[in-house]
């Protein structure tokens, strides 16, 4: 019978903390949107001036947050969108650019850390010239640090020229940051600096932060307004919603901090499955806290098989492909649970 | 200074209980986007029931339940649904079923009862011969009670001559059941029963029944199964939603008991007020809890100006039109409420 | 056996005249999409000119131009049209705006006479004030003459009122001109001066004016500049078009003078029919070049049966409604054909 | 003065030929969109046979045919289509299938040769499993032959491949085939093997086949039923069209025998190119009627420059890049005119 729980899934599987139940049960409510919820407020407050812009927005997910700075940035008929081949945006919500906002997505390559060459990114700006035949560029987004690229981090210096190429063609840079807290406590550079040169940014509560539910996109003032509107539209509007904004404070506060011992446990997870025999993990690619880890060819077992091995020992996570697994380190995820998750593929690869 | 608060913008604007406050506090949750959240799978669970459906979906707005719904009911390309010139989702919903989804809106004119009359709505079904030139007719849809039309409820029997007509010609019916507890309280009839004929049905917890956050869709399998891949593409896929839902069924258990009394005082204040020089209420009219009341022309007083003047004594309410406003009763709301109200009002009327 | 065919179905039956197909085999062309080609220019300077407009495009048929036209004048997410429920564009051209446009239609009730109340169509113009949950009024369509009101004509006062209100909220307004060489016609009014108030109009070739295939937009200059780009977009682009064009040269140079002639023949054919037993004809309806036969109810046949009848006879007709069938005259059918209509028609209602 | 004019631009700006002008002038024609026009009839019923498949549709333009067939195969929302990233429909139709039908766009690298990897292509179908995040892969296109990878062909092995992995995967097959005869003559093979594998293919007339305007999309009876519905949303049908489908048949009984002819004045522009000093070209390359002309780096002359030089000799070319021009044979260049250009070439180098 399995008595521990090692949820290595996804940082999204956090529980609430007793402090953040705490602050969802003493929170100070009102009907956010008539505009009235104050804590709802104070969040959107705090996350506008953490990231350096004018203002922000709650939305109850990552997903609709890129999805209502994609559209807001794209409000025009005929708009194009440049994204990475291998961005969360293109590959895992849905098209919901194309398929709910008729936004055309043009892809550029996204290199094996994360970023996509600048020159790629230029040549795949549309030449207004042509624009009897071409959709608008009116955006390019990046994500940091970058999921599906092993949770790699952007530098200042790449957002920042990419930021620049934006702003000399005229178009918008949106950042999806699901996790730019931890690019930033992983580079060592203050998140509103990571982000200064974007338009606007999406930055989720409830992924390393640990909030239960739900994302802030900040951007200009204006930005904002017209995104509130689309929040309304899609149907993110909720009432009393500064319970869970509550929580988010509380997240804010306590978790920021202790990214930075994920980074750790990511890395000794990964250090330590380098040590078994079949396993591959590229350390220096693991800069924050997810880890992608290869079967190596020929030995007994597949990602999928692996995956239920290690749900008899209580350790939860996806395969990504047929020989590849995929981590998350989180903040309820001890020191301890690296150690026995270690131990127990160890187990299981001498199985093989 | 004003010492009391009398919100009747809204039943939206309620704060929750402390029971729904400690619900939220102790609730047990997991990631709902991974399909884990106990408390959100007991929500739906119990909320299928009560609707008589298969199944069901915790959404976080009302907006969300009826747009996913029309959506997923007209998921090919060149579907049109039929609704009511005023109702909600052609009102107050950002056109978003066109904006968004694409579907083009046939309306058919509201009574002052709610109903449309089932002749027009029938005569706006388009021939399928004529496909060449018409879209296609997918969905009806109803709302129940009504809120644009002063909170009037549909009948059982009206609600099924729609399901009938609906499958006749092999359409699908939606009704918008932000209020349908109210209907269902007010008709005294089941609430099951006053939906059987619709295919889905909306139901708002934030509303009447107090819940901090969210609305469910409920349904047959298939379609809260791709329900379920919409609400992920529009963002409403939240994590540990258990925390609202925790809340919400507190709600249901709380206050679907209380709507009675929510629409006896709306008669109260009805009656009140027709008491009042320079007002006019058709108190026959206020079958739940939403009472328009039209200021008598010549009156040295508009809309608006009331508002203001009623804020100043603490009562808030929004003006409808340039002489009628809308009052809504919820469980927050007191009979000493509702005196207040009308003993503030008298004051204010006397020195038109 | 027949010999005779007399096809009253609709304008758009014509057959090209001999002086078009010794134009369009004589028509200088080039590549229209690279903007050479000279014909269309001329046309296109031509229409541009009579209907006293900036600019002018050819597109391949009404449809395309009025879905140009509404996409362009509401090319921001989020827009409402206000429209006639019993308008071409809300009727007969697929709900388009909204399944291709994702343009959220707002219809006002047509009068008989193809009007909508003034003040309707003001209540139905957005607050912007509400912009949160509505969304934004960005144009007003009218149609002159209004083919599905029995081809009945706005005057120019109307229209003027119509734009004035427009431009007073900062709207657009477009009139589907399918058939505004009609209503100039029947009013005495010069074209240029019925659209003055228009900001776009979309002016059908083929439909009286008997070109064979084409409608052209026309309006300023920037709203053409976009419309050209959004024609690419729907594949409207087309090459060689000259060809068509020059046959649309002729036809405005040939039978914009004959239109009169269809209104008296369909003002003849009317009143013949109101001779017949069984049939009833608004005959001071008939401002132009359409008919709405009504047969008596308790008359022996239904409309389906009438057209079927006729047929045998070499008349073509289009049912409309059970006891209802429309007949549209245009240059082709002469007076003769006229009367033998009506004999035909006597003598099926002789058997009746 | 320039008396000779080389027209290289596209083979979209051929005229009609004489025979082409006499059959428009004597076509018999009705009104299609009634479904009566008999030219259009035997046209599409002509492709149809032609091409093996069961039914066609004459359309306004490429642009259009490919995207009623890109939209009909993804007709219900949450679509995605795989494609070339240097594809006409990626990158010069203005991200229709996006910005017009919602449908996603997920692009796999074309080789130089037009061909996309297989294993790619696999590799880039969404696993269903995955729904719930993935858009719903529907359908993959081919462009044969690939204008902007140099006019190369894709060999039946190639696209029998594809289909069978498009069919594995319960997906349909498009081939963009604007120049599909240009592919069949290339390669020799008969035009109907090249696209047995292809669900729908939209061919173009009016490029090397010299038809003034028009495609024709062909694939199976209920397909070609949707199409036709969705055509008339778009504005693409047309009355007497009859007129333009007599010049197509022209353009067919004429010009496919003359493809081979544009092959070889092609490849011998491009070898006598590559005689010049300063000029590149991949004759191997040049499998049909497109040449792409590199200018050796050094050279004191741009793309931009050299087609405004040659246009002064009555030569007209598009700049492809800062380095690179397009050229374009058709029936209407001669070989002379292929000595002209390249003597002009020869003295503009000269001059450098």
């Amino acid at each position: 019978m399995v008595t521990r729980l090692v949820d290595l899934r996804s940082d999204t599987v956090t529980k609430p903390s007793e402090a953040m139940r705490a602050a969802m049960a003493d929170a100070e409510v009102d009907d956010a949107v008539l505009g009235d919820d104050p804590t709802a407020f104070r969040l959107e407050f705090q996350m506008a001036q953490i990231m350096g812009k004018e203002a922000a927005l709650f939305v109850p997910s990552g997903t609709m947050g890129n999805l209502i700075s994609v559209l807001t940035h794209c409000d025009i008929r005929g708009s194009e969108v440049i994204l990475g081949d291998n961005s969360h945006i293109h590959i895992y919500e849905n098209g919901g650019i194309s398929t709910i906002g008729g936004v055309h997505a043009r892809t550029v390559k996204n290199n094996k850390d994360g970023t996509m060459d600048i020159n790629l990114i230029e040549s795949a700006i549309r030449d207004p010239a042509g624009t009897l035949v071409y959709p608008t560029t009116r955006l390019i987004c990046l994500e940091n640090s970058q999921a599906n690229c092993g949770g790699r981090c952007l530098s200042v210096e790449y957002t920042d020229r990419v930021g620049e190429l934006a702003k000399n063609h005229g178009l918008k840079l949106h950042i999806d940051g699901a996790r730019i807290f931890n690019a930033s406590v992983a580079l060592g550079v203050p998140v509103h600096r990571l982000v200064e040169a974007a338009d606007s940014v999406s930055v989720c509560l409830s992924k390393g932060l640990g909030a239960p539910v739900g994302s802030v996109i900040v951007g200009s003032k204006s930005f904002i307004a017209k995104a509130k509107i689309l929040r309304k539209t899609l149907g993110g509007g909720m009432r009393q919603v500064g319970i869970l904004c509550a929580a988010a404070l509380v997240a804010i506060q306590e978790n920021v901090a202790k990214l930075v011992d994920d980074h750790r446990k990511a890395k000794m997870l990964a250090e330590g499955l380098c040590q078994i025999k079949g396993f591959q993990v590229d350390v220096d690619a693991v800069e924050t806290n997810i880890i992608y880890v290869d079967i190596v060819e020929g030995s007994n077992i597949t990602a999928e098989k692996l995956c239920k091995n290690l749900k008899q020992h209580g350790i939860l996570a996806f395969p990504e492909g047929p020989l590849s697994i995929r981590l998350v380190l989180h903040y309820q995820i001890s020191e301890s649970d690296v150690q026995y998750t270690l131990s127990c593929i160890q187990t299981i690869a001498a199985g093989f």
